[in-house]
């Protein structure tokens, strides 16, 4: 995540929390959408500093009330943008839990439909209410939420790590009592009782952190920067040029997955086992696997995110794998099977998490250091902090704007006895439901987070008000540890830690993402009421959709979750790995792993040190330990994917960088919706039990004259 | 060909007279390279009516002696040019036999290799002569005479249907006498025994037919143009500009080539035999192969040809060859190998070859009737016949470029007794060693030969500078009937028929060839002798080139010229079947073959009937038979790469036409070289005997599953 002082290039969590990084991943590029008619000098809306006054702009322009803004053609729109986002988040999750900022997309095409609606109904003379930006916040908040759940869910992290299959890869924890495979209804229903505290936990801080602290919000106000753009004529302009582009990826991205899937007959098949680098890197999982998806994924990440990647995959899979392997036997039993936790696997799996959190603590404690900070100069000088050296010496340019804005902002309020009533309400019975769906969580485990919840959900919120950071999954590996550790192995402590990991996630993730949202409605002129019940709405299809979405998947592909399948679900093992080690400690590790693992935590520190000490010149050089460590587990042919997008932006800048910042965004998002969205049809084929007739197979030259003789006799 | 009147877009025998093809094709392509700047208003330099003269921009110049114009680098140029295009020229007889005009590339090429040498000399303070269009033309001249032995040598066609390898194909007439396997040795004698006469036949006319008849010869002039541009300074720098895009799509090309090479472990393997429709179009050869070439080919020849080959492709292919192998075991035996010529592949080949007679009887009538026609005129009238209408309007403007030129051209005299003298002397020599190379061709066939070709090399050149039609290949096809019906099958008809045609095709192109470049010296203002002198040189380098390139390919590729190879030499096995035809007669056909025959040949001649007397608005959607009957053979998996660059470049002309025309001929001649000149690596690797790692192979899912059980047993 970029953060808007330039702060640091890559949120920490990025890869794992979907939720805040679908809305807030690189603040920056989305920006530079906003270039007015992509000329070279056209200016740039991305900070106030440039333009005397947006709302200027829209002054002559009547705001609709708040009920207005909620309109159902509104709904339908984020309703089929839900899906469609839903699809490529779930893929995301499974894939690899690398999520790029998918904003720029949903900005584009909520726009584009409800454009395109508008225009047609303005045709046949049947438009009764004009389409305005604040109708156009109201999808965006409502189509993040609804695929922000698809993240939060865990459907690739805590929830699937609950599963046999996951479980499975290792030989202990996996009784009874430490799984629960996936049904659609206990995950519906877990969803409900989880997912709305965080709206009502910090609804009432809402006028402190946005009217009397200023608080940034980078990526919020990146959002409303966008959607602002989109109503001036010229960001029309643009982003109906925009909507071509994506439109032409798309389709591209679409047919390309099409195409692709006829060639997939059988295991090891087709262009994702396509052996780029010749067979010995293939195996090492050096290759070029032709997904759109993530060289889509890799043109929207900063490039220090790809190499890192890259870097990481280096180090992991050309370096300590094979020589890890060399020790079979010795360090590990080689009886054990390739993916069993306690082989190779293991190291894999225990030495990426040990880069995590030694990563997640170290910014964990700067950003709470931070937000202290912060919150005591507040106190102290009573006025707006000087978060970002930007706010204070605009205070004069800007008053006209802050001035309508708060107006609108204030006018409608929602009464705190609301937020106060619905958060005890929704407490109640979650704590009721939560123990009947996992009899290992205790009510009390239930309500000691609850109690907790808010404070952290606050400190989270005002922590991604000021540095864009969301530390959900951090929160949420903490529930891990915590309730794990206090429910023990004997009493299902695996289970407990996972499902207290989802409650902690879902209510600190979905409080910065309404703080975000209000920023984005105070920006765009929008009613805070609109906001919440979008937000409400957005949260409520999410629940219905995301596991349905996962049930198609988990229906039609049968190997989801194991390593070497399409859909490895990389973070659910390593989430059910992290509570496993919560409950038993270290024991679970192989031989030396632990030595190993404290060379990466503490490694991961000390990189995160140097980064923040150094010169900004030369840090923007050392990569990010947290990106590094998602090829650990995985191995690195997405991150070549990854290389290839980066590297095609690279060459489009130095060719024409005007047009390559204002369409990259719309290219990337092309190719990363059509791919996702082929994953319906591709779903839909499986379950039906089509299969594809063509079989791609790459063999040695030895194994292929041996099947040619086999072939001919 | 497209000719300067727009008569006709194809040239009728340009697949298989590679000479006149690699000088002649597209000349209204070569014309738009000309554009200036390729701005939209770009003044075109394609015919001389828009610009007031040409020789006014080159007053200034001092015109080198016709010594200097023939400069060492020149030829050190020319013989790596040389080397270049014979590579690509070879791969094309031995592949499909299409041979686009390279004449673009050819000039671009020779103009960046003298251009960077002068300027590298320049730097240096070593350059004596700077680089003029005289020297540029003497470099084109000869390249295009070297790689035109690459084609009327005949390793595609005649020389290489005497091999035993295309014998075999037929059960009859591949006795020890009717077949010669090749040998470096012979094939360098019997070139160089043939290849001067054609130069020497026409010599004297030079005067004639420039000067006097004012022939347009349309590829020379348009070579001519295209030099002339280059000097220019605008045209040197667009110049600069499409060298370095071909320099990258011949990068691109080559290092395509390369990868793919990895793949192709093994038979059946790589991207060449991609199912890109699936595996039953596949089994029909409908399939797109990857290859560069002929997406190359593609965009530089007419869309006419390019849709003329797919509907040759999908009636024969598509609809005939199924049906007729539904006959099997009724309309031949069902014992016969698939690529025996009593079998299938007999309706293909001899289906073709009645396409092709058809066709070519047509066109001969046809241009012989206007060369006969034109020339009565010019005998009453004594004046310049109005072949073209632009000729006569523009006497006037012209006048002054035609006064310093024919000044110029009238300077450097050729005696008439050394024509004389070259061509017995020549024609001695021959006469004696032919007879030795092929026992079967006695010294009085040849000497017949000799006594009619001048004629015939005069009409050829007549008619080529009329209609930018070189008739070489049917003139060719006369003397296999003629001579092998003569020589009769006991005496070793079929081979004494193949020798003829050599003898006979050689002479018949370089004498159009020769005069094409005189008319491109003739506007370039060369000298004559310079152009002659060239040319000898050019063709002697061919004359050791070709067969040295030729002698890789047949010991690198074990199965060249087996239908089902890389390699098929499709025209390899059309010649011999021809020669079969004239000895043996229509005996040697399979049952209802000879109907079929009847309607293809009727049906060429009527299709070109209605092509010709329609109008031109309908005709141009008329295909051309010649290039239907291509496919017949080979099937259409190079019909659809050639369509996809036709694809390409229509959508490239859709967005920026201007630019399309700029650098369409690039584009095209990078991926047709570079895919051409990787073909001397891979055959030096097939040498070494280093095999490609992989196979990509492509199975069916059931067979799939057979080959997993196998390899996992």
């Amino acid at each position: 995540m970029v953060t808007r002082n330039g702060e640091r290039s890559f949120h920490g969590d990025s890869h794992e929390s979907g939720t805040f990084s679908v809305e807030e991943n690189p603040a920056s590029r989305t920006m530079t959408i906003e270039d007015e008619d992509h000329g070279d000098g056209g200016r740039r809306l991305d900070s106030d500093d440039k333009l005397p006054s947006v709302e200027m702009i829209f002054k002559g322009q009547v705001e609709p009330s708040w009920r207005e803004q909620l309109t159902i053609r509104a709904f339908v729109v984020s309703f089929v943008l839900g899906v469609l986002f839903t699809f490529i988040v779930m893929k995301l999750n499974l894939t690899t839990g690398i999520i790029p900022s998918l904003n720029v997309s949903a900005g584009l095409l909520g726009f584009f439909f409800l454009k395109s609606w508008t225009k047609l109904m303005e045709k046949s003379g049947l438009l009764k209410q004009p389409f305005t930006r604040q109708e156009n916040t109201v999808i965006q908040t409502c189509v993040v939420a609804t695929s922000g759940i698809a993240f939060s869910g865990g459907f690739g992290s805590y929830l699937f790590g609950m599963s046999s299959t996951v479980a499975g890869q290792s030989s202990e924890t996996n009784a009874a009592q430490n799984t629960k495979d996936p049904s659609l209804s206990w995950i519906i229903g877990f969803l409900f009782a989880v997912s709305f505290l965080g709206l009502f936990s910090v609804l009432p801080l809402r006028k402190i952190m946005i009217i009397d602290y200023k608080l940034t919000y980078p990526s919020g106000t990146a959002t409303a920067h966008l959607i602002n753009s989109f109503h001036t004529p010229q960001g029309a302009k643009l982003a109906k040029k925009q909507v071509r582009t994506l439109g032409k990826f798309f389709s591209f991205s679409f047919l390309w997955g099409f195409f692709q899937w006829f060639f997939t007959a059988g295991d090891g098949c087709g262009f994702v086992n396509f052996p780029t680098f010749g067979l010995k890197a293939f195996d090492n999982r050096f290759y070029f696997d032709f997904s759109a998806t993530y060289v889509g994924v890799g043109m929207i990440c900063p490039y220090l995110i790809n190499i890192s990647v890259l870097v990481g995959a280096i180090l992991s899979w050309g370096l300590m794998w094979p020589l890890i392997k060399n020790r079979k036997g010795d360090w590990y039993s080689s009886e054990l099977s390739e993916s069993s936790l306690h082989g190779l696997q293991g190291y894999r799996v225990f030495i990426s998490i040990a880069m995590i959190l030694g990563d997640g603590l170290y910014n964990f404690i700067k950003v709470l250091g931070r937000t202290i900070q912060g919150f005591i100069k507040q106190y102290k000088k009573k006025e707006v902090i000087p978060v970002t050296e930007r706010d204070s010496p605009q205070k004069v340019s800007n008053s006209y704007d802050d001035e309508v804005r708060t107006k609108l902002f204030l006018k409608d309020g929602i009464p705190m006895w609301v937020s106060f009533a619905g958060y005890v309400a929704i407490a109640a019975v979650s704590m009721g439901v939560i123990p009947k769906i996992f009899h290992q969580m205790k009510w009390y485990y239930v309500l000691v987070i609850y109690i907790v919840a808010p404070a952290l959900a606050f400190c989270n919120a005002y922590g991604a008000g000021l540095t864009d950071w969301s530390l959900a999954s951090t929160y949420g590996k903490l529930a891990i540890f915590a309730i794990g550790a206090w429910a023990g192995e004997s009493h299902g402590g695996v289970l407990a830690g996972l499902a207290a990991c989802g409650v902690m996630m879902n209510i600190v993730s979905t409080a910065s993402d309404l703080m975000q949202d209000f920023k984005t409605g105070y920006m765009t002129r929008s009613s805070p009421r609109s906001m919440f019940f979008s937000q409400i709405i957005g949260t409520a299809m999410g629940c219905l959709i995301s596991p349905c979405v996962f049930w198609l998947f988990y229906k039609a592909f049968k190997d989801l979750g194991s390593p070497e399948s399409q859909y490895p679900a990389p973070y659910a093992a390593v989430y059910r790995s992290m509570s496993i080690l919560g409950v038993e400690g270290f024991g679970a590790l192989p031989d030396h792993c632990l030595t190993l693992c404290y060379v990466f935590f503490f490694g991961a520190i000390i990189i995160n040190l140097i980064r923040d000490t150094i010169a900004k010149k030369w840090a923007k050089y050392i990569p990010l330990p947290m990106a590094m460590a998602i090829p650990f587990y995985l191995g690195s042919y997405f991150a070549i994917d990854m290389c290839v997008g980066s590297l095609i932006l690279f060459i489009w800048g130095k060719l024409n960088k005007a047009k390559a910042d204002a369409f990259g965004p719309a290219v990337a998002s092309g190719l990363i919706c059509g791919d996702g969205i082929w994953t319906l049809p591709s779903s839909i084929l499986a379950l039906a039990g089509v299969q594809p007739p063509i079989c791609m197979k790459f063999l040695s030259r030895g194994t292929n004259s041996m099947v040619d003789k086999f072939l001919s006799s």
